[in-house]
């Protein structure tokens, strides 16, 4: 059973995928556990409410996660090479938050063996609450 | 008690602030949990030997939280507002490395409240896995 | 410190044990990282909202490692050899339901060393979630 | 976006599915959290030093959990409901196995909308350590 994930060739500018995932107090706290990032804006919700936010936020970091989560799994999904990402922070997930992560094929250079995808991440009310570029190497057939 | 980060005109260009930690399964099994991202090249070390990795390997979104947890903890710390992160990754990080994550004060606008920080991870051998940079506005006195 | 259970010959038709536990967001998220089962009926909100169930759900399978650890751990107990497990799924668990596991030995044959029991779960409400049948090998003296 | 698996009418006798998972110590740990299975078996590698199978093994139900991973995300899919589940535990799953699940389609009753799958798991040396069978409902188009 080989698994590999889609290449190049069969990648065309505009091809999209997403997954979805209602973000959890276990979601934050896992992520704290893992990065060491126990910032009082995720894990103390009195701290919490004397932000701007009011209540504890989940790590920025956590949604580009489930970006990293397509790509690796979806499109161009397993076999691909992660080189690069960029994120813009632009409105804050709460517990609770239902995230959709998309990323959309922009550049496809098939000599070059890269793809420009842009990710970006919505919130269930569809407000973008993330936004990025990622660029990858899609897996190669052998 | 009140906890609050360095403001912006206490930061000035050079700062320097980092966290060390060793990268375990289960790390890796969490981040997968949290990022719903179970690419094999994470969970699977039979697929992991056929790829030029050899091994299973971090996410690279795990190694980049851990610059977010410097910016959040350390340097600005509790209160900074995270604008944008880039990540370009350079190098595999494999279970039982160590990684330096650190954060360099590189522009401080103190009109604005933003600073941009170098954001890099180094391993065990000093090799740099991740490089990047962060914008964040740092917290602001009461 | 010998750890031994309950040897085949102190087992007879009727004996029983159970052990109860609330079913919590971050028993979903970790029974997903381990078993890679993202299935959206489990950690996706609005998903869930337009299934029958009407809220995400427990994994069935989550539900039914609750038998294991009666088995495991109270009767028979360590030692014990797990043969074989049917489960038939009867109605949904939701997160902050109170689940009992109950074990109830339904054949005892001394010369083969096996047991048949009974396994089923009650949620809070008395209400049968679960209900099925293993065999074991339960532990023999040294 | 709608999220939904492969209806009755689309799976025929011999359809397969698969994934593959390296069992990690943190598996067992995390697992071991979820169920409340703390058997010595699993967790206490010098009481597995004089069980018969030398080492700590994993759970069985972790093995067949994996299971549930390929129904509910790969065939049939999102929108399956699970009815019942037979396991029978073959051989010892250990720390560092790589476990292929698997599910074949052997009987398809498009009528009731009821799809009877062998399932079973097998280690990186093609090992059935788990064979059984699992009936479900494949999701309904809307």
């Amino acid at each position: 059973m080989e698994i590999i994930g889609v290449t190049v060739d069969n990648i065309k500018v505009g091809d999209k995928a997403a997954i979805r995932k209602t973000i959890t107090e276990a979601d934050i706290l896992m992520f704290a556990a893992v990065s060491t990032d126990a910032n009082p804006a995720h894990i103390d919700e009195e701290y919490a409410k004397n932000t701007i936010f009011k209540k504890r936020i989940a790590h920025g970091a956590l949604t580009s996660s489930l970006v990293s989560a397509v790509l690796g799994m979806k499109l161009p999904g397993p076999g691909t090479i992660y080189i690069s990402q960029t994120s813009k922070f632009l409105a804050p997930v709460y517990i609770g938050d239902t995230i959709t992560a998309i990323v959309e094929a922009k550049e496809v250079n098939t000599e070059k063996n890269r793809v420009v995808f842009r990710t970006y991440c919505e919130n269930q009310e569809g407000k973008i609450v993330m936004d990025g570029e990622a660029v990858v190497m899609p897996p190669k057939k052998k």
